[in-house]
């Protein structure tokens, strides 16, 4: 059985807990797939470097990360030291974990979003000089000669464009990505949030379950983060994963729990 | 036929010529293993971040870069940043490059130098808070598995020390290590200087060839970086390999060159 596991960058999340987990299913010889945020390294490093952090928000509502060319050397050295230290908390629990980013052999390839249009005082306005981009090709022959040798892919959230430049990519819907790739059972999601949220103010309104066609519905209610989890549970499921598991990442098993159903069992 | 091909990270290294006549002997057939340093790229980060760049002298007269906590954390940055640089450069001329550091499946490991005793101001004194370490061991397994599926491992010079730290280690010596590890043919080490000089302060003086017997009465001679070549270089011998070639990273055709037996070849 293979599952992908996310884990979220945002502050806050048991990145320790998570990996202890995952230590723990491999002993179980459970073959998995690593992938990672690194949002709150990444704001830090840019305090560090005196640099500022903008977002911008897409006209189709979606915020996310402006990437200009000197944020993209602070996002890849903070992503690249996040896969490292996960890389070796892993060695250190007895897991063989290798760390890539999608430089690496080519593992994550697609677009770059040439032009970026956005909303910013309620005008509309195209931005040239972002360096993100999508997923759109996986090179599974690697991530599977990998794991028959026993090695557990750690993957941060980069990818090489097509047109040749290294880009910022959304480590939930790269996730989903590599679990349809792969035709992964599960695909885990943790972050600094239970799960989906019918009301995001309130935790109490944790939604459980919800089916694949029922995704739509909540897409257009959510904002940022929880909106691009949701297409990518939609594109994972689409894909072929069995099971999309949206779950706090901020407890003290949170990958036990989220296998468990704990969170928003989206299937 | 196999090199392993360091590529310096000291200012004024022409990277990109290196890496397209890496991208030339690749399509020739050849079997390539890179390892870089990062050294330029570290200090510039330590001076974006205001932190001191500090180096020590130990007792046996060897300069090294004073690697404390804080210290590590930006070379782990420079390292894996400089690392992704050239991967995306050697897959943008058709390489399928793929970037590890020692801490990748555990790639290299060794011990950490608990304890450094230094020269500072005339007078001996230990240091216990630097993160350095010596390469011992390689995963030849798993370059072994990517050579054979056509990718060519780009290795930075950080390790996976016994006691579980990420530590800094020298890349020179990593690299002979590895040339040792898989009896590479050939070993060639580039840097900012045209090989071994017989007097260090005159470009002219270039030492042709020299055999392994040799290389100890120059040993003693030379200072921090050249020295650790040398010591590399016997070792690289000892270990097998058939040749190893220190050369002038800062020419139009490092490797080309190189090979051609300009620079000093040590057999």
């Amino acid at each position: 059985m293979l599952s992908v596991i996310k884990i979220g960058g945002g502050a806050g999340i048991n990145q320790r807990a998570a990996l202890s987990d995952i230590a723990d299913a491999v002993a179980r010889g459970e073959h998995v797939v690593v992938l990672h945020g690194c949002s709150d390294a990444t704001d830090r490093l840019a305090a560090d470097l005196g640099q500022p952090v903008r977002h911008v928000v897409s006209t189709a509502g979606v915020r996310s990360r402006y990437t200009n060319a000197e944020a993209l050397r602070t996002f890849m050295m903070a992503a690249l030291r996040v896969n490292a230290e996960i890389v070796r908390t892993l060695q250190n629990q007895g897991v063989n974990a290798l760390g890539l980013s999608g430089l690496d052999g080519g593992l994550l390839r697609g677009p770059r979003k040439e032009a970026l249009r956005i909303v910013e005082d309620g005008r509309q306005r195209i931005i040239r000089d972002d360096f993100t981009g999508r997923v759109e090709r996986v090179n599974t022959a690697l991530l599977h000669l990998l794991l028959e040798q026993g090695y557990v892919p750690v993957i941060a959230p980069l990818a090489l464009a097509d047109s040749g430049e290294a880009v910022n990519v959304d480590g939930d819907r790269a996730a989903a990505i590599v679990a349809s790739a792969l035709l992964a059972e599960t695909l885990v999601i943790l972050s600094n949030v239970p799960g989906l949220l019918a009301d995001m103010h309130n935790e109490c309104t944790l939604v459980t379950a919800l089916s694949a066609a029922e995704i739509s519905q909540y897409e257009t209610l959510s904002a940022g983060g929880m909106r691009r989890k949701l297409i990518g549970a939609r594109e994972a499921l689409c894909g072929g994963v069995r099971r999309v598991v949206l779950a706090d990442g901020r407890v003290e098993h949170p990958l036990q729990s989220a296998l468990a159903g704990r969170g928003t069992v989206i299937a």
